[in-house]
């Protein structure tokens, strides 16, 4: 019986099929016994360094039309509420600061699964700080100091370095798993990463 | 118990994906009694109505060193012989005429396996008439017969309608299966594409 390897997940909240991993992602490595490393991070800079100006589910309007239908399949595979969002992709840049302060506490994950919620089930503006603020309350947590935490320059440097970071990796979308060295994308490798993780490969 | 419906599988012979769907359709949809209907058709085509002039795992750097990674162990996960092809990707117009012709007999599914193993666990030039020749005539079919049928005007107008349909039907890549209208992509969604077939959703 080998030691578990930690899983790094890689996600942005604007990303639908980041939604659906950070739903489940936590039962899964837990199940495995596998530690996780939260990586909330921003698509937006690495899709620029492409030349794209939007996501490719907006700049293909096939693929574009075709992710609607599957995500709606998708979600009841996985017995997760979807509602497509009025407004793709949502930007959320101080839900992800909140969120990389929250990476190494207990509250971390909650944190993400109620604003990949707001967007992805509620339809809500995940972008605006009265959502994140009223997220942080709602969890019982002291709203006002981490939301004036997070917009420290030292967490607006760390969540830069967090994106740097992800293209020096080769991350070119999300979700993005990593089990050592070895790079999974897509909410359809989650399983193939928990299980490489847990050693049973 | 409801009547199975059919699965349309539209794959193309350079697309590494569809390689993983050739294999294990056949074997998964008897399981399931689901009836198959080949679509073979060009991706290059559709490709470039999009404005792309390759595939976007040679076009978008980064995807594409990760498709390979990802194949070795998707081929693993299956069991299923894997080499990168020192070509890639590589355009099969002839093969896919074969396919065509076979589509609807006997020989068709073996036929598409055969040229699918040469590309991507042999990494031969499944695009040379020589390769298909010899194919059909280690499966101890007609081969000189089926090469000039597969040239005649017919099959060759056949081909560019299946792309044309491919393209009216919103196909943007391969694997691509069709459950009466539901579209699912991708060698990911094989085992979802059955299932709803087999009437079990």
């Amino acid at each position: 019986m080998r030691t578990p390897t930690p899983i790094e997940f890689w996600y942005d909240f604007g990303s639908n099929y980041s939604y659906l991993s950070v739903m489940r992602i936590d039962a899964l490595a837990a199940a495995h016994g596998v530690p996780l490393v939260w990586r909330p991070f921003l698509l937006g800079p690495i899709f620029k360094s492409f030349g794209w100006d939007n996501s490719p589910f907006v700049l293909q309007k096939e693929k574009g039309e075709y992710v609607w239908k599957d995500m709606v399949r998708e979600g009841a595979k996985y017995g997760l509420p979807f509602r497509r969002p009025s407004v793709f992709p949502r930007t959320a840049v101080q839900a992800t600061r909140v969120a990389l302060l929250g990476a190494q506490a207990p509250w971390g994950a909650e944190f993400s699964r109620r604003i990949m919620l707001l967007n992805f089930a509620l339809d809500q503006d995940i972008g605006g700080d009265a959502l994140v603020s009223a997220v942080l309350k709602d969890m019982g947590l002291p709203a006002e100091a981490l939301m004036a935490a997070a917009r420290a320059d030292e967490v607006k440097a760390r969540l830069r370095d967090q994106v740097a970071q992800a293209h020096r990796m080769g991350v070119f979308g999300a979700p993005t798993f990593f089990v050592g060295s070895e790079m999974f994308w897509g909410n359809d490798r989650l399983d193939d990463a928990v299980r490489l993780a847990a050693g049973r490969d």
